[in-house]
């Protein structure tokens, strides 16, 4: 595919994912983590005319000088910004406002890509692709929040295809003892987190093929694992009794079954389909309760070609670091990933909303311990 | 007019406040005080679901039970409720869904309006419609807050008629010491919290035929009244200085001049307009130091037949309290009134967006002292 | 007595209350309505020094410059002070370094009143008496809320002598409608806040001759009166249920009979006194649910001369208010009163902690509806 | 030494540390991160009776039930206990008390010492002498931080001696890249944290030999280090700002010159002494702006054996996280580590404060990015 088609694709997604939505859905935000639906579709089109645009399509004129300001998201480089938790206080611009933004935005797109670009500009309009895909996965979580916390429980879309089960009757996956290599190495693109690659020495380990299900962490529901400090680290026993949590995200016990939230709406939850939804607080006290433990990234990177994965991220033990050798970019780029690196934690693999195509080995995901509204589950190692 | 054509008036003229309005706008919620238009909406429609058609219209059907819960303000008889912060971050019920249930319970009062209603059932209607129009109030200033606070300042209707200001040229109002009755008395409609009416007794005092103007209180600006402690209430002063407050809301200076929002976007301000959108405890500093003060609510009320009103709530330096003998309504509409008579400031007369025929000279409005987002004025006293 | 016996007096009381603490009791501020002792006593002696000895004796020595920092209260024209949350975060200066500036001051105030004072000076001194009067019943509060409120409950002083009950069998007292005076009047010293005398007209009310007990007040309880939204404010509602309350300050269930924190130590509570500890808005919901009411402070006024007062302060319905007339005082000491007339409620009466003759029938005390600390009750009115 | 000797040797030491305080001092908890001393002195007392006595002394009598809940830290093995943030709040127990305490507790375990323990009893008596030797580094941070903060500033101990800086003007040590080994080996104590010994992989790296002095970090602050956000962490640079951080914790600007707060009180700050008292945020920002970075608890370990620390605990670019094979102790005991694993920071290395014959090259200190209260400095890798 050249550059136009992949410029299209990408962009059509974004919009088809926001097809199924009602016009105020697009306006929310519940909670500070989740942005408004219309946010993403603006902040996504800001990306291409601040990065791409402005500096290199000679004569392009900017669609709105307050928009910089609207759909900023954290680059400190490039001007003030909404503060996150003011973005759902927003009903300006419009949705068809945003739209019209975009359409402005994709045809200058269109025209500036009939031409070669540069291999500079090149390298950042795919970055400006996974940077929209990776908001597409967040549309998805986001627009999950916005309906599975409203009293009526709205379907996103009943036609959504949800993965099936598959559960391998496989044993654990045992690695030797060694040095291995891990990060991203080859053409392909990755994001600057994943260089350089590296040597690491790990440990003999063992790791499941499956991830836990529902069968199995209601066990630990039922146990009393909420209940239990023992299972927890500190600031996780605290998040536990502050936020009163009994169960993961989305569960709600109607005439004591479990139902959960999903894009259908409410339904009862299947025991043999990964647990989903989880804090990494959650994960580290099941595997401790089971006497098991969650695995490392590199260990979870050594062994991934020996087992399925992708329907959800999955916790590691590891925390977010910069790999040796890393670099932050020159400029606004440079404030992708590099400043995050600290008090997250990695989660590997993918999941049912990842875009196609964007699931990679070397995938460093990241995410705060506390938080659930990703699709998340957990591997177990030992 | 006859109570079925009452009814038609108050609902239309809701809608047509919010015709001006985007779809956007119904949802967002920028701060706890302010609530969504599309909630005002269905709140004033559950209303008479809920006082009128639920116990009164034999055979009445429910529009949807999850709707008590959505739309429950604060009346704790009847229901558990959204708590009020949360009421923005509902996108359901759509827009178009609310106007369906107006239409559901209109429909359904209308067939009930067809017979006389008994004298207890007219009674709640008249509340209702009360209801209604101080619900009309407030989508007025909901609305103006919500575009206001946007960085776009979008104009909400640029043919809004602004009152002209009218100041007069006369000698300040005397009255002398004396027994005074205060209260509602005749047959007209009036709030459980204007009666009994009563006796009171007033020293001698003046009152100023004319509010405050923006050029008068700008002089307070420029002096450094927010800067000086002397002329605040010590909870005036951390407020001020909590928030950081150096004008009136919506007053923002461009290029060393001020500006205020208004319902067709930014204008310069107007000197002799009335100042509006303050708090009690900046109308309490501006009387301290032109080193006068607010008249008491009873003061306002027996001088008011001599100065015209209506153009700005007017503060006053009275507590909202029970009026002798005052009793609540049994069941849930007592708690119309008589739950809030605490830590509120009484204010009096009517604003540009008062409902007509909605004023009255025992009206007793109250709010919270810092609040400012109503149609907020001084008059001074001695 | 003369003045310098007066000052003697006051200041060795304030010592004495002080007598029965250990060094560390005069140290913590468990929560910011409570101040340390060891600041109490500093704080009362800073004001001696910067009212009177700086301003009025010819080459007095300040004690230490860093005091007036450390032990000024409120008053903003005399400089910055340590916010009210931080004042238990000080060990130093040390209760030794106290009683030493305390003695300093005391030396030099004994040498300046050998001379007759001014008249202007003698006003002050007279309200510094006062001042300090007032910190002696605030210790007397603070004191049992820092111990009240430690796990091992120690007493303060077991030979502490609390006052009897004495409960009247009269009838309820009644009063005719009509004008009366209220405020102070005549030569005796009294604050601002109780300036100008005026009339006021009051409807026909009567008044009960005793003060709610707690036998009374455990029915209210026991009926489930802090469960039930009805008999509440809605501010009041919102307080029980944030804060848990479920009966008076210092009371504890043990063996499921209700035992309370007093000066010797948690004893079992009993029925025939008066119910002390509780907040505005339970004496409001109280008299809600026995269909009564609290007095107005201007009913209280009038009728007090015919019962007996003085064992608890009792909340009345008034907002606490300037009267007619009232002016502040110029400078530090017209911050007195005045900036805290906002959100506040009045409370007549006296308590058994208040300094003897310090009880007086125009004193108007006030705290926020919500505090507990104080020794505060009911009399009930119709 | 025998364990007896042991015992009162590091008994003896904790009053020591506490002998230059002033009753007063013992009791304030200015930030909930900060006990009083007192607590320390209850703590670690409690920490030998729960056990030690309590389970294996016969007939040992509990010296105060209560003292079990005011003494708890974060055991929840072992019952409810003071939340953190209320340790400031209690005078009772006394000083005295506690010393009493102290007492009973020290008599009885010299008379349980006179027997030779079992070898689990002794391993637990070790971890008692570090658990409290860890209090002994505590006492002296939280002193430093309650007198600091005092507006008086007072000294803690004039005769304080402060360590000398020995800079050092030798190259960078290089390290080669391969396998190394890291964590605890030998017969000598460690915590659990240490183990199990590991191999790693580390790439070539060079670590400077020198801890960044006052003047180094001075030039960060004088370049605007702390107003430019490209260097910061997203949530460092919120941190700073939220914070309104200027510089390390202590400094005080006074008359242009640069001070800082010591145990002797104020004194201007030394330009060759390592900079102290920074946040990880702060080591992580100067770094950056240099051009270099942090190295991790693995190379520091490393290469320790090469240059000269101690002076201050040194912020790695480590997460705190288990090492491989990591297992917690059964019961209580095995609170004390593992259940803070999650973000947290690693330190390397000891402070001026540490106590003598503590100092570990495989000691793991732990603290959250933001906390500047203990004697943190910055060692730069590359």
């Amino acid at each position: 595919m050249d550059l136009i088609d992949c410029y299209r694709a990408v962009r059509r997604h974004t919009e088809s994912i926001c097809s199924h939505l009602q016009t105020e859905d697009y306006v929310v935000q519940p909670v500070a983590d989740v942005s408004p639906p219309k946010w993403h579709l603006g902040h996504t089109t800001w990306f291409f005319e601040t990065f791409i645009l402005k500096p290199y399509l000679m004569g392009y004129q900017e669609y709105d000088a307050d928009y910089n300001f609207v759909f900023n998201s954290y680059y400190e480089s490039v001007g003030a910004r909404v503060i996150r938790t003011d973005r759902g206080n927003l009903s300006r611009p419009s949705v068809q406002d945003i739209y019209r933004y975009r359409e402005h935005v994709d045809k200058a797109m269109e025209s500036f890509l009939c031409a070669e670009p540069s291999a500079e500009v090149k390298e950042l309009l795919i970055l400006g692709f996974n940077h929209e895909q990776q908001h597409q996965e967040l549309l998805y979580t986001d627009i999950k929040y916005i309906l599975g916390n409203n009293p009526l429980f709205p379907a996103y879309d009943r036609q959504y295809l949800s993965p099936k089960a598959d559960h391998i009757d496989g044993a654990w996956i045992k690695t030797n003892e060694g040095i291995y290599e891990v990060g991203h190495q080859g053409e392909g693109f990755c994001f600057d987190n994943e260089l350089n690659r590296h040597k690491v020495y790990l440990n003999a380990f063992e790791i499941s093929p499956n991830l836990v299900t529902n069968a199995e962490y209601l066990e630990f529901v039922n146990a009393g694992g909420y209940q239990d400090f023992r299972h927890w680290h500190m600031e996780g026993w605290a998040w536990v009794n502050d936020q009163k949590v009994e169960a993961p995200m989305y569960w709600y016990q109607i005439d004591g079954e479990w139902h959960h939230y999903t894009y259908h709406g409410l339904e009862p939850v299947r025991p043999h389909e990964p647990v989903c939804h989880i804090s990494y607080y959650e994960a580290y006290a099941y595997a401790q309760w089971r006497g098991l433990r969650l695995p490392t990234e590199f260990e979870w990177e050594v062994a991934a070609t020996q087992f399925k994965w992708g329907k959800a991220w999955e916790w590691t033990e590891s925390a977010y670091l910069p790999y040796p050798g890393f670099v932050k970019a020159p400029g606004a780029i440079g404030e992708y990933n590099g400043k995050f690196m600290v008090n997250q934690k990695v989660l590997r693999g993918a999941s049912e909303v990842t875009p196609p195509g964007h699931e990679r080995i070397t995938y460093r995901n990241f995410f705060h311990p506390h938080l659930r509204w990703q699709f998340t589950g957990i591997r177990l190692a030992k």
